[in-house]
């Protein structure tokens, strides 16, 4: 996982601590970005930036917040940091990126400006992308499939929250032609904060507690983003049901994924995933997983959790995230590893993973 | 949904209020039906029963509960009504229903004892089943579908919670040939009372809260009963993926249900609804539901609720229950009426609903 | 309960259905009061209004809701009917109660407008009030302690839900001198319905889940409603510490109460509440009780549940009820009752209170 | 809060990592432990121990737990650790502890079984307290108060949950004379992990959630341990209402504190705070708290909120920790930094907090 050194004129150096700012610090992902980027040991995090007056202390404990500077948006270029990261509605990283960019600075963006590569931003985002060209050339960083990034690139689209837990799963076997393609049935459920810090009406506690609601169904815009990412990794492509609830939770996203298998041996599933991350840290599954993935596991943690069981030639695969770390900010701190040259987990598991509980059986 | 009067000799007679009862009165199906029952204008609730001393008032704040007579069930067979709801375990209403048959009384039993008649109850329910003569004449009291009661009958069977939100949205599809039946995928998600109110570790609210828990995947006694109950309502054989949940809610059932539709119209698949269910008032369905159905809209309420969208040929249905009422007592009471020939509503609908909020989109 | 018969000239009979309409239909309470309207046998609802389009069908179930005409506010001079309540919020019952009180009509007003007789409006509510004259006759309904509403009243200004749930519980016990009137302390708890269905980031289901958050400490409105009530029906003047918190709940508010008594005997404290709620039956308390107070037992139900322990001279005492019924919607239709000379709990309790379980001890 | 180096002969060095262990490692307080100490730059934790088998790598996902071995019960004696961390029932305390400490080792205990010196274990634990010598000497590490521990002193006890919250609180006012004494209240609430991870009924999901209980009014266990501490840290005695609450969150717990002030100035309140903790890191309160405190701002941190308002006379303080860390598992680690001579915030905010979010107003 850790890339050969690349040359002295890389213009990130994590020997010279590298400096960094996030657009959008006061959002749920914002907040646990700006969380393990004062732990992260290779950046100077300075600047935040909000839309609306803010403190960081506020939000967050940690003394380290004191010492950054909080700004309203506005102010974004008049500081401009090595890696710029934007966890920013999709309309206004749009916007930022090429700004950003032109000033010879590096992009993690955190939105869906650039992830779909294929499909209709009209469509699937509700906007005309004018950015065709920054769009063609940014980084999917599904980790650990993307591998380094070229030393060019200035933009690296993290990937979205169901995208990622799904595929986690997904791409393993399907790189190994091991399921068929017809038929993959997804049924996905997140907390609220994947919905984001803006006030509406149905995502009021009034609303969301002691509920179950599906939405978007067969319409979320992370179908295409899944289809294109498997299409990319595994090299197949699929037409699955793809369904997503609001579930009464605060964190944490799990997706069953229903297919059928082209074995019946549990072990050959098990290995696909053995195999497919023996270099990656940030993953638990199957057999060292003593019961089935659920939130309360991954919640506050960094990695992906993965269970599997056959019944027959019927396979039943659980995935589960927190939507707020491998969904978002933890995964952009990956993708920042890789900016840096160093390994994916560095800075995510050197400290204790907020500990969650939950006895399942 | 009025059947024609009976025969004078018939031993429930309305006009006179039958006398009921309920054995486990005191779990969280128990005090649900006792509620329904002390309002139900052709009945006389009169003894309850539970394993430990108990007073209906510490639950019920209705004045109606102060003269029920509380009792722990080894005095049952000293007070016998003519009707008897068993709102107990399974192992333990297959050890009563046939000493109440025995004395001539009729049983309606909430508990999977007497549901599967072609599946192993060693295997689903881990226990050897000894009463098979009553078993294969039990009545499956899944309404609308099963009809008029045989005058004769002593015993109903009341479905599964599961099972009904799953078949109340499968059968009319089924019936009508309208899904392809390989590949059929059931992801289904219940709040907490559907696992009864015995103290276990993996229900505590330290364990369910902020968490969504998949569980007997694939393996859940249901399963069975989902499939027998289409063979016999709709005449095919399926084999799906079916999944469980566990929600950090209370209270509620929904079942999301994933098929390739034979058909790309969505008014088919609407028609199939308003046709099945054309004499039946405890569902809504489709165009009449404004939005997806969910568990706040369904809960406190006898009815089920069924959306449904079709993406090309993938559709996508959802039927919500509240597994206490249309998933116990509710549909107990649908079951009760049949005993009476009375319209399967009565008592049901008078009433107001409980009152529960949701703005979805 | 029952008040004499009013004179033939009264302008509401309830031996011929009165109608009513309710402006604020679409938020918490005006919900509840739609619900609660469609099963009270003396009354027609047949109009209702809010800020938006809107279908009461979207929340109701009952068939009911069908036949009643949902508009927008600005059409409700149109349509004036015989009582018209208010579930609107107090800037705009200011606006609306003079003009249908000019058109001759009873008005139930479920806002803070028309509360304070004494204090100040700006310093409280933060605006003006320009109806001196309205606000001096409108009737103050904490119910039972208001007794028969003048036959000449046009308005009654139905209590706030804080207010009703610590008056229920101090006034019995202050009336009869028990208590030092120094030093009483309450601090109230509420569920997120209280604070309407306004979209606003603080009452996010991702803000208040796993919460607990004081609020308008020692300067929310209902202080000096509290005071001027416990004047009013009591005779005397306490001026006690409040804090109110917001719960991570739907539904439900409880009230503890910190005091000094001048007596040491629980039953003293019993037998005010005995004596004072003997012809009341919208109130449990105490030995009735076979627990203490919690959410629970009272959300569904228009019941006020009191319980007290008395350690020395200290007495605790804890008073819960429906923040959305008591609290609001049930109190205003006993104050219905009371415009229609009917008992204070008509079409209150015959039918079954909405279930919520608890085992609490 | 550094204290002098120790003789060398101190059987705990730093220097040399001291090892240690955990009884009742499976309880929720356990597993913090855990976790924290898995973080502990002078700490080996070599061995774990449950009243039945288990794997800490079930609950904890830290690479490190692999390496701790874990037993039941019954093998401690085989297996003694410099110190030996007791988060077990208060017998189960009192039976281990003379043993372990019998062995020449140090002993931290979680629960009641030490803290109590003056008060009767039979009225307030229900049992019979058979170690008077070593609960003489025990050494209650309220922190920052408790100072140094004496060298020879082999056991410390770790104070409870509310105990700590409110005399966090109470204290630095009540020791400069700012509070009357009379008629303090104290009103508090936690949440179910308080309870620990025993099955029962009244601690289920079904009957936590929508919830908020009293119990235990005025007879909690922690009272006479607040006012002990009182007297030992501030010098003087109170007999204050006291109430606790069991809310329906997983984590946290906080405190409304009740009083009349001598002073009407809140800067004399907040100069007692400045003052007392002007050593101390682990506590936030008043004018850099912005807002006020709340269970999510503490939750997964070592830090005491304490948020305070006068209106007039009366004074509202709130104190908030987690009751997992600052109620239990961190307020150890700071016990175990005195034993090593360490600051007490050692390795407690090195490593990022836990993140919560929280907009309140």
């Amino acid at each position: 996982m850790m890339h050969k050194n690349r040359a002295n004129n890389s213009s990130l150096n994590p020997q010279n601590k590298v400096t960094a700012s996030i657009i959008g610090a006061r959002g749920y992902s914002g907040l646990e970005l700006t969380r393990l980027l004062l732990n992260h040991s290779s950046v100077e995090l300075t600047h935040c930036y909000a839309t609306k007056d803010f403190s960081l202390t506020d939000d967050i404990l940690d003394s380290g917040a004191q010492s950054i500077i909080c700004l309203s948006e506005d102010k974004l270029m008049n500081h401009l940091t090595d890696v710029v990261f934007l966890a920013t509605p999709a309309e206004v990283s749009l916007k930022l990126a090429p700004q950003i960019m032109a000033a010879g600075k590096k992009v993690i963006d955190l939105s869906g400006a650039f992830r779909l590569k294929k499909n209709d931003y009209n469509k699937w985002y509700n906007f005309n992308h004018t950015e065709s060209e920054i769009l063609a050339n940014a980084d999917y960083g599904l980790m650990p499939f993307a591998g380094p990034v070229a030393e060019k690139n200035q933009i690296i689209s993290n990937p979205g929250c169901y995208a990622t837990a799904i595929n986690m799963a997904l791409i393993p076997l399907l790189k190994r032609n091991l399921l068929e393609t017809e038929n993959i049935v997804i049924d996905a459920k997140s907390g609220t904060t994947g919905a984001g810090r803006k006030a509406s009406e149905n995502l009021l506690f009034s609303e969301v507690g002691e509920n179950c609601l599906p939405y978007k169904v067969g319409q979320h815009q992370h179908l295409p983003e899944i289809q294109e990412a498997i299409e990319a990794f595994a090299g197949v492509q699929i037409e699955p049901h793809f369904s997503t609830h609001l579930l009464p939770v605060k964190r944490g996203l799990i997706a069953g994924i229903y297919a059928t298998a082209k074995a019946t041996d549990l072990d050959v599933i098990k290995n696909a995933f053995a195999e497919e991350y023996a270099n990656y840290d940030l993953v638990r599954f199957g057999r060292e997983l003593p019961k089935l993935a659920s939130l309360t596991k991954v919640v506050g943690t960094p990695y992906t959790h993965i269970s599997f069981q056959l019944v027959g030639k019927k396979l039943y695969v659980f995935s589960a995230i927190d939507n707020l770390l491998k969904g978002a900010a933890s995964q952009a701190v990956e993708n920042l590893n890789r900016f840096l040259d160093l390994p994916l987990h560095h800075s995510l598991t050197t400290s204790p993973t907020s500990f969650q509980t939950s006895s399942e059986k």
